[in-house]
């Protein structure tokens, strides 16, 4: 056999025509959403007002199993795409481990991330429809970029509400943003009554991304031809994001080679859902039996230590209720955390399959998380984000327990992006001023205590 | 003929196992480099001091024309490399151009940059030699980066002498240096004695690549089991970077394609003379007559205004004196000039090979540089470096010409390397806060009288 190559970028004629669904195959689904203005199940109707329809319609259809990407979002995925599966051989050497690990790269693009993925397709899907702008929020940016990206590409002005010690500690993720036409407003703002309200009840805020989704959404809902756009969580992510999956797991057969286990990172759940999609079908439709496993941050463990309960998905409290796993949408990590993946809750989707045992969930701290990263970049050649690291956390883990047991397993893990825009939070691990935090189970409660009270329907 | 792809990428067993050294095939060689010591041709002994021997032998090396490739520097191109061959479809597009427009994108790695191709070499030579050391200066901070990362790859210390005024305005670059152990020094520094000259002169002076070039040769040659290595300009430089080209060229035949026009960015000449280098052998050997195109920065037009003439490469003036197209070492452009490429002399090699008319020189203001950056940006998903765009620019103005004239011509340019961290200067520009500088005519005679008085031994 052929020693396998470094890097192995499918051909273009491989590249996945279509995304997966993974609730067409799931035996339960996840709960309804429920619109909080009704208390009932939301329809797919009750989603127009946000988003558009070809995205509500995705939203909410849990049957087709496969759907068809459309022509102009192909021919964006191909400026960028492949992206490239990775032989992590330099990592395996310097651990001394029996383990294969691989890795799918997302950072080959500007937005540095995964998240154009969804970007593409949302952006299509709005210009389709006829829509005029659309709206998002951004935290640590990654997001924003992406969105500005795509919306420059098919033409269509977009409005990005950035969490205001963002905006102030990032300029530098403003001016990409800006570069692609995107318009910046620091949240809270007072382009909105919700931003109002917070400013007046503490000017010196400093923002939170709950806060921001609910600027983008009242801002979407309140001007004609305008719709939000979110970058995880949300079923239509997943969805789009499963050509990550797709391709791993084509380049993987083309090398002969299988996951035994399959490692990402989980703020949201954009990455990991598209990441483990194939492998979870899979696991759904008994061909294979691979472990499925999410890295979230101690500091923000949804999973780990949420509850699996009817939520909002913002503070503003005006999008649908979903059930998942949530830290209660008044929980804000502490700000010392570095690492991204600071979202209270968790997909749906993937909160129902942890729910239902079909994955596992870890937690890492951060100063492990970016000891791994600054191993991982001397390696590997890729500076990686915070947040990937935390799979590169996971995936040397489990690297480390296969040295110790001589099991030469197969790691697949998805490095989400890269850390060019992250310099401070290494400037601080390196100079030693980065300390780990954890949440304890008072804080924890305080916020379960706000959770809102809905029958989970159970 | 299927279409072809946005981007291919070579199998990795066709990555090329050889540099190539277009000194065996120019007709006429570049002047000798004089040893200012005893105003005689350096010899390959004489450079010992300051380069390791194998390096210094390829730098001497004007007859082998094809070099092997060691296979721990193969090793390590494996990690990053092949980098993608890109048809610009949406930039062709949206110029409305008949032209085809292909680049060489050599971003895909943590220095960001295709200066990790000679780091690489330098680095293991360096080890392979038993030294213990090394010393190099950065500007912009790409071959800093990338030198870091190929010592800390090769397990060699590193110290790198930066650049005050970056290292000051660009703490991130310094932080992703730290990142791979290297030591950052600002320069000018107490830990040299040119260092203190120039302080003690001038204390608040913000330093010169030159000036950072003296202090990393002085501690090179005055500290045990060291040396010095250098990004640009030199021989040896232009043979590893003759990968770039290499590749490009091999990727093109494939897809049978060969390009009318080959143009790369041009500052020291280490990504142009890596690029151009097997179609230069085509037009050296009369195989084919490509043109081939260096652009170069209005503020700091070596080629285009520079004189051809035996030169200092620092301001320390105690490395050997190359003839070259310079501007004069006492020459420093504008600091309002952001766009990279601010050498004042450029590489002996390709000097010769534009004086004996086998190459053209443009130049351009920066506005238009990052005019072009922006509309590359949008259509293409790479941020591009400032020092890139020049290469852009200059693709675009032809293709733009082509459109005039209604010629489908191949262009071929290189994209040396991404602007993640120059957003600083893409802001400038974005709130039209940028400036063009060009040099007078009485500033460059200026310059140019503090020339050495050196026969040119024509």
């Amino acid at each position: 056999m052929t020693k396998i190559p470094y890097r192995f970028y499918l051909p273009e004629n491989e590249i996945p025509t279509q995304w997966y669904n993974m609730r067409a195959d799931m035996k339960e689904q996840p709960d309804p959403l429920i619109n909080p203005a009704t208390m009932k199940p939301a329809t797919e109707e009750d989603l127009y007002p946000v988003f558009c329809k070809k995205l509500a319609h995705q939203e909410m259809d849990s049957t087709t199993r496969y759907i068809d990407i459309p022509e102009p979002i192909r021919e964006m995925y191909k400026i960028y795409r492949p992206s490239p599966l990775i032989r992590a051989y330099n990592l395996e050497k310097a651990l001394g481990t029996p383990a294969k690990i691989y890795y799918k790269f997302e950072g080959n693009n500007t937005s540095g991330s995964h998240k154009l993925n969804s970007a593409i397709a949302q952006a299509y899907y709005a210009k389709d429809q006829g829509l005029t702008s659309l709206t998002t929020e951004t935290g640590a940016g990654q997001w924003g970029t992406a969105l500005s990206e795509a919306c420059s590409y098919f033409g269509i002005p977009l409005t990005v509400y950035m969490v205001k010690v963002s905006y102030e500690q990032k300029p530098f993720r403003k001016t990409v943003m800006q570069t692609f036409d995107a318009n910046i407003i620091p949240s809270p703002s007072s382009t909105t009554s919700i931003g109002r309200k917070i400013l007046s009840e503490n000017p010196n805020t400093t923002g939170s991304l709950g806060c921001a989704i609910s600027e983008a959404v009242e801002t979407a809902t309140s001007t004609e031809g305008c719709r939000y756009v979110l970058g995880s969580v949300l079923n239509q992510v997943l969805l789009h994001q499963s050509i990550i999956g797709l391709e791993s797991k084509k380049a993987m057969e083309i090398l002969g080679e299988y996951p035994d286990v399959v490692i990402g990172c989980a703020g949201g759940g954009s990455n990991l859902g598209g990441l483990i999609a194939p492998f979870m079908q899979d696991k759904l439709t008994g061909k294979a039996n691979p472990r499925i496993v999410a890295i979230e941050p101690a500091s923000c463990p949804s999973m780990t230590r949420g509850k699996y309960a009817y939520d909002f998905c913002n503070t503003g409290k005006i999008t649908p209720m979903a059930r998942m796993y949530t830290l209660g949408s008044s929980f804000i990590p502490s700000a010392n955390h570095a690492g991204g993946l600071r979202y209270h809750g968790m997909s749906p989707i993937l909160s129902k399959l942890y729910h239902d045992g079909y994955m596992e969930a870890k937690s890492v701290e951060q100063s492990r998380v970016f000891e791994a990263a600054v191993m991982f970049s001397k390696l590997e050649t890729i500076l990686p984000a915070p947040e990937s690291a935390h799979a590169i956390r996971g995936a040397i883990d489990e690297a480390l327990h296969c040295k110790e047991t001589g099991e030469a397993k197969t790691i697949l893990f998805g490095l989400t992006g890269t850390g060019y825009f992250d310099m401070t939070a290494y400037s601080a691990y390196m100079e030693k001023r980065m300390t780990d935090y954890v949440p304890t189970d008072e804080e924890l409660q305080a916020s379960f205590d706000k959770l809102p009270t809905i029958p989970t329907m159970e």
